[in-house]
């Protein structure tokens, strides 16, 4: 089958790789239908050194079971599933608490022998645990708002849900890239009075104020803090949302969030650091947030997408087929295009 | 009347200052039947630069009303009251949440003209809001538990309270110092299934076993983190009370909490920056706690206090007179003394 590999910094290739097989009996062979490119890809893109080997891409996919191992139950040939970004069990001590990104028996697509998500088939490990089926045709026009139940929604979700955000509570969301968006998304979903989204993409920020973004604020750094305050009487609010991951985005983050607040980072942290001594002790600042265990939200968060209600897919503003996949991560990485949907 | 004035590191002396009057209607007069020394006390100790003027100490104190402002109402001359460490009109919308340390029209012991607690009187700013009653008398056997309510017990159980400790919540407690083991009394109060105390003066885990603590660990660095991994499975503990401020605590509390799991810190942060980068995020951890709003707990703790059901006040090994204080601090400092007691 063809699938993607990455061989360095801006070297992403497609290329015929072996097709996958059943090898353990809690496998299944799915076809993937829809895939995507993600944000976090773009780290990788940017920086990754030269490799012989390559590394198979891609995290986010739903597709069709072709083939099941003998233990897999509840799953039939022919199912649409989509497949969150990390595989688990479902069934171990940190999935039942709703932590499958540290499942005993889980693991990450594209790493030690497992498939990517961003080529024709994945051999899905822990099948039973990880797939979740889908009540729609392989045609739907649903699939892309769907296909974000696989991370960036769910990732917006449980930053979000982390940081506490409820009806009443003021948000500040930080980056208007997807996941930010995703992020406006589940604090209105959630109820929040007010959303300010922090971000200086006209076209991005037009659609989170569709998604629920009750103010933009285009200053980035100590002006951007300033406005924050500004528009809060001084205070900030009482949750941010950080959903880029560098330490300009942290420090405007804790820029804005007001005394007693709550700060969930969910883009993945290009820092070590972080800049939380005696001030934000004094304020009683939390930072929460992490990597999302997106299995957990599936199912609370479908069918708002199967009914309409939310359009999470909205993020999605190119496609492409797999040959188009190394255009799609240039794309994204040269901000043409906000996120790359994959139709193999 | 005579007071505790702190003129730089090591250097405490107990002095002639102005008697304490009215000055606004929202004002009390408190004559000091009980004061402390606090652990955050020897950070100035080791560290003040030497100042002509000095500063006035003690942020701890239970005393007897003296003189009202004319605005303040519920209380009356003779009663016995705590102050928070803090003082806070418990009216303002922060204190309405239970973030009285962020009171708009708060402020601090010793600051800005305002007295310390390690002197004969205080003058008390919103005394209605700040001050709680004690319906006991001022020579009850009860004194020391109830002075901490002032700040190290509700201390800890913000601690607590912050990281989330509950029934079947596992529990470290970085510190065996008086917030440490205010902060293990104050999980065992809530419930915890396991409370593990990091200490290493037996004395001081001896008291820490009392109060609740089911095992200790005398290790630190990253032989402590080894032991609580080896107690605890491989995994840490969910929550982990970080009551020391020191960046070698805050390290061996990343090390010791698990997946999912909440650090919340009490002791002041003696570093400006978190290591709390990517394994972090993978792991989901957040790290919460703050300087602790006393006056939010008071009357949520002070039951168990009145009926003996939890004695906080053991912390106290030694107590002083006033001339005593400055013997106090070096007994604290040289850790001769747990925590001293001051009777004026």
């Amino acid at each position: 089958m063809r699938a993607t590999v990455m061989y360095g910094a801006g070297d992403v290739r497609v290329e015929n790789v072996p097709d996958p097989t059943i090898q353990q009996p809690t496998d299944a062979i799915v076809r993937v239908v829809r895939s995507c490119v993600c944000g976090s890809d773009l780290w990788p893109y940017g920086s990754l050194p030269a490799t012989e080997h390559g590394q198979r891409m891609g995290h986010e996919f739903l597709g069709v079971v072709e083939e099941l191992g003998s233990d897999v139950s509840g799953l039939k040939r022919g199912d649409l599933v989509v497949a969150p970004f990390v595989w688990a069990d479902n069934t171990c001590d940190f999935c039942a608490e709703g932590l499958h990104t540290s499942c005993r028996h889980g693991g990450t697509w594209g790493r030690d022998g497992i498939d990517g998500g961003q080529g024709e088939a994945v051999r899905v490990p822990q099948a039973q645990g990880t797939l979740v089926k889908l009540p729609v045709a392989e045609d739907s026009a649903l699939l892309p708002s769907l296909l974000t139940l696989s991370d960036v929604f769910c990732t917006g979700h449980h930053c979000a849900v982390t940081a506490g955000v409820g009806p009443r509570t003021t948000v500040t969301v930080v980056g208007d890239g997807a996941v930010g968006l995703s992020a406006v998304l589940a604090a209105k979903r959630l109820g929040a009075e007010r959303i300010i989204l922090m971000g200086r993409h006209k076209d991005r920020t037009d659609l989170g104020r569709d998604f629920g973004a009750t103010d933009v604020v285009g200053e980035r750094g100590e002006e951007g803090i300033e406005r924050v305050r500004e528009l809060t009487g001084g205070d900030g609010t009482q949750t941010v949302l950080e959903c880029v991951g560098t330490l300009p985005a942290l420090q405007m983050s804790i820029g804005a969030v007001r005394a007693g607040g709550t700060i969930s980072r969910v883009g993945a942290p290009q820092y070590g650091e972080v800049p939380f001594g005696f001030p934000e002790f004094m304020s009683n600042v939390t930072l929460t947030g992490g990597v999302a265990p997106a299995r957990a939200y599936i199912e609370e968060l479908l069918p708002d997408v199967l009914e309409g209600r939310f359009e999470p897919g909205r993020v999605f503003d190119r496609t492409v087929d797999l040959d188009g996949v190394p255009d799609g991560y240039r794309a994204m990485a040269d901000r043409e295009a906000l996120k790359v949907l994959v139709q193999p």
